[in-house]
């Protein structure tokens, strides 16, 4: 594991794996909580029980009604029914709140209300619709019933002296509850950890400013601080530092005489610049160096003289966030003498993976919930990407010790939200698709990714999804989707295929043509650099077709024609991201819809009409949101919104079914 | 629907849905956001967005390495390998950062940092663990390298003027993180309603004080207040109010000028005492008056005269809370502006259940999590129960318009909190396996129901679960367990038992035997009132295979025993629910554990021991749970935890596998 020192570069000494993390810290005795003080309940919401809790009474507390009725001896109404109504005199009324004075004896009865205590003497309970009131002191009851029935005993759903919560137990609204229903309105709490959050880097600027070459915006600082908070935990930002030894450590000194935990972000890399282990050394004792895991790897974790944790957590914004949840929080959360624990659901992998055995691997991905089952889709970024923590769902864990997960597999997740979202759409991409889930109130249920025709409907058809939209040119019948869909055998009985709309793919390039692009021909030019879509997009499956056709004309092979193409292999999975790419220069031409097109102010020439369908998954089709969506598609007002778009034409059977 | 008027009870009109009640509300203009204001973004966590967000900037801002290592121009190391190695000049150094002056071209290479900038020229980044930095200025290349290779390229992850966040998002960490990424310093957010909570009635008292006969504690607005807490709104908890109309009249009316909704408890149902339908007709404009669901029905919904929501819930905990989480948050988020939804999750039904069909019914479940599927299992108990709001997982809900839902019927689920429990073990009470648990540091991630032996065997046959731990005594050999499960073909494959601990079972009673209770015979008394365990228990079994032979002795059929034994109907489902009554005197004798018995200070006549075996899943030994805990078995400290105990025994073989 360990590497050479190149210059100032660092070496990174025993990787640990998580759990080898906490159990080192927990042999070291620091994970233990800070401290115990006495709050009212009122106060209590988000704190850990630092004592067991025994119902000091029984609940509910006497026999209580269960219904609005009347209380009775049940042999006084033995056999009754509609035609063989029993008539009893009224004693009395006992009302919720009252200790009554009144003996329930053979012939007799008292009117009841829910939850109000059960005369002395009574047995049964009956229900209000059961009996008819027909003078002030007679009811006529039409119903016999069992010994108890409508009664909820004192005691039978807490006894007293039960143990009702534990010690360590997160006092969340069920937990409160549950307190105040048995009576208890100051309970003995964990003091909560003190944490600073703070961000190091050169590059850092803080979000609002102008950003310089070379600088990015702080997003750890911001983010980790919302985790914190998010569970609940007494967290303060405290700004962004330089790469400068002196000041991180003169700065961290002072934030340790009022903080417990001190958490960096950034400088901790094998990069020549890192300070965050150097000072940490300075400060302390360094405990742990380096993580057995991907990404999150350059951790660093050290005690400081004066007894504060420091936890230094890698720069990147996913890195960061999964070392946060997977490993911080649980720190922190035995310090506030929480029983720590992976939050984890097992999904099914949809994947096959190769990865390093000496590893555990934490990937991105979206959960999808059909069938009853939970399936984990692997997301294809990178740990610098942050659009991925707003796409993915939770972090499959890979483990350590194994060098290929299969597809189908059990993992572990560790879900970032507290939902699952209802409805996964995985395929092609559109720009419009949003806006409509939008329009129709249903996009905050659904996931959405874009990965393309192609490995949407494979993900569809082995189940793992709920719709899929596609735009797949068959080239035998030149017709899109139906086709495609008919011949696959592995389809049949699994899918539907709702038509969807139309829209114009377009040749894009700059405003004014600068290039003086006059179709796809030009591509071959060396001063042109052409953006491509991925592979599997219905797009590329476009852009192929088209270059064969070419090669053909033109007596070349399509191997030669690709490899002529200066950006042939310069791929982004979106039509804006095409749009954008040519709109910023990176890029002189592409293909995308339209619309796109439009939006990012390119000019273009218009290429094809092509249909963008939704397959469906039978098995999602009880699902209300897919229904609201198929709906959706045959409602006017989406009509009227898909024609109002440039590129965009809407079909008469859009929202029916076409096949299979 | 309607019902007659009795006295002064009401009349609940036009019973409307959830979904109706929310249409009404919104067709009314009434879930309107209540304002915007703009926030700092490192106050802005929780809030919800009131603007669209487009990305003010590419991220990367730049081309950027993902790496540390050496850029280079492809060209230059083409072909290179470990036994063709290329030799580069090394013409300087990027840092994170920085904004480099280099070009790189043919033959000379730049040290660069994970996370700095692409010089010009330079199309890829090799990493620095394939070369070799031979002298100051050269390093060699062990590997070639494609086009792009270790660079993050402008605009890749988010592209400049891409949507990023919808307006009516709310923004947790990975919201917050994003934003700061992109360099949104400020954001426009909806301004958050003031909630007012207050609970009704004459029967509440303060927790804390103490109890008299016919009071019960508040816990509605403790929980109520915790959970609209925990869902991040404004929220203040105002007291108890009597049931007194003039007294609610005026503290509303009051309130009113503070809040923006006003949420009470209690006082709605159908008894004479309420008072909050009518408090609300004078305060203004009633909407809602019942609901069809069950249970929820007694929930009111109003419209002041100064534009307040006064929403009245119902006053059983489990309604209360079950109409808190399923309409009174989804109208809150509204009025915040969060695009409001069921957070439902998908799972299987476990049971079988009638209904009626003009109702929804809530019914709390736990959820379970085996083999990557999700299985709702029914917890049996009332709506005036405290207990369930702990032991349930979520609430299922069984759709209107039906009037039965089937074993393995998907059904929609609300889950109480963010997390899944690991492990589910159902099956036979055992006071001491929650220390076990507990010792053992995995109480936390068990879901742990007592419903008797053989129902939990059910449940684990079907895979519904993880473990069921039983003591199920074959009538033929008399052994425990191991025939039971080798004679099942259905348990075949599907599960392991394996050997748990011995305890002793005793007939209990009262301190000092006032009763003079001297064996089973006893029971038939007139005077002595027995407490049973419930059917299906292990310990039910053992009863009435003791009766049976009681039965055959005096020559009397087990049926007439039955009815002879006063009691024999009054059932338990744990021993310390058996040995609380006792000691509570609600009953004379009972059948428990020595341990729960020695427990509540009862005496007792000791019967039989025992073996409490665990049946575990073979789809769940892969969770870590479960791995520990029959590890833990094994362990010596938990030995002598159970052995320490009284009436408990530890075989030898105690967590090693019995069959099959």
């Amino acid at each position: 594991m360990d590497k050479a020192v190149i210059g100032k570069r660092k070496i990174f000494h025993t990787l640990l794996s998580i759990e080898e993390t906490l159990s080192k810290l927990e042999q070291l005795g620091l994970l233990k909580p800070l401290g115990i003080e006495e709050v009212g309940l009122e106060n209590a919401y988000g704190r850990v029980l630092a004592e067991d809790i025994y119902s000091p009474i029984d609940y509910p507390p006497f026999d209580r009604s269960e219904v609005d009725g009347y209380a009775v001896s049940i042999k006084s109404i033995e056999g009754a029914d509609e035609l063989h109504p029993k008539k009893l005199k009224v004693v009395g009324r006992v009302s919720i709140g009252e200790a009554p004075d009144i003996t329930i004896v053979n012939g007799v009865a008292a009117a009841i209300d829910t939850g109000a205590v059960v005369p002395k003497g009574a047995d049964g309970i009956v229900m209000e619709e059961h009996t008819e009131h027909i003078a002030l002191d007679e009811v006529v009851v039409y119903k016999s019933i069992a010994p108890g029935e409508n009664i909820s005993f004192a005691g039978s759903d807490v006894a007293l002296g039960e143990l009702v919560l534990r010690k360590g137990t997160r006092l969340m609204y069920r937990e409160i509850g549950v307190l105040a229903a048995l009576g208890i309105g100051h309970v003995k709490v964990f003091k909560k950890p003190r944490v600073a959050v703070v961000s190091i880097g050169n590059e850092l600027m803080k979000p609002g400013l102008a950003l310089s070459l070379g600088k990015i915006y702080d997003s750890n600082g911001y983010a980790v601080t919302a985790f914190l908070k998010q569970h609940g935990f007494d967290v303060k930002y405290c700004g962004i530092l330089p790469d400068d030894e002196e000041i991180v450590y003169s700065e961290l000194a002072r934030l340790s005489s009022f903080y417990d935990v001190i958490v960096t972000s950034g400088g901790t890399s094998a990069g020549e610049e890192d300070v965050v282990y150097r000072v940490f050394e300075r400060l302390g004792t360094l405990l742990v160096h380096g993580l057995k895991v991907k990404p999150g790897k350059p951790t660093v974790i050290a005690l400081s003289k004066d007894g504060r944790i420091l936890f230094g957590l890698p720069g990147f914004p996913f890195s960061a966030l999964s070392i946060a949840v997977l490993l911080l929080s649980r720190i922190l959360e035995k310090l506030e003498g929480f029983e720590s624990r992976k939050q984890v659901i097992h999904a099914l992998t949809t994947f096959r993976i190769r990865k390093d055995i000496g590893k555990a691997w934490f990937v991105p991905v979206v959960l999808s919930n059909v069938g009853g089952r939970l399936y984990a889709i692997l997301l294809q970024t990178s740990s610098g990407s942050v659009s991925s923590l707003l796409r993915a769902d939770g972090i499959a864990i890979l483990q350590e010790g194994r060098d290929y997960i299969e597809e189908g597999e059990e993992v572990e997740v560790v879900s970032f939200s507290n939902e699952l979202k209802e409805v996964v759409i995985i395929g092609s991409h559109d720009a419009l698709l949003p806006m409509l889930l939008t329009k129709l109130g249903i996009m905050d249920r659904v996931s959405l990714g874009f990965v393309g025709s192609y490995r949407g409907l494979q993900l569809l058809k082995k189940g793992y999804i709920d719709v899929s939209p596609i735009h797949l040119l068959d080239p035998i019948s030149g017709e899109y989707n139906v086709p495609f869909i008919e011949k696959d055998n592995e389809l049949r009985n699994k899918a539907i295929l709702i038509r969807g709309y139309r829209r114009r793919l377009v040749l894009a390039f700059r405003k004014g043509n600068p290039k003086n692009i006059k179709g796809f021909e030009d591509l071959l030019r060396p001063d042109i650099r052409f953006i491509n879509r991925n592979k599997g997009s219905g797009t590329r499956i476009y852009i192929d077709k088209v270059l064969e056709d070419m090669a053909k004309k033109r007596g070349q092979s399509l191997a030669e024609i690709m490899r002529s193409i200066n950006g042939y292999w310069y791929e982004v999975s979106t039509h804006t991201g095409v749009a954008a790419a040519i709109a910023q220069g990176r890029a002189d031409a592409g293909v995308c819809t339209e619309y796109s097109a439009i939006l990012y102010k390119l000019d273009y020439i218009p290429l094809t009409w092509e249909y963008y369908d939704f397959l469906v998954n039978i098995q999602s089709l009880s699902k209300n949101a897919v229904d609201k969506f198929i709906e959706g598609l045959r409602n006017s007002s989406i009509r009227q919104l898909v024609n109002s778009f440039a590129g965009y034409e809407v079909p008469a059977e859009m929202g029916s079914k076409l096949c299979c």
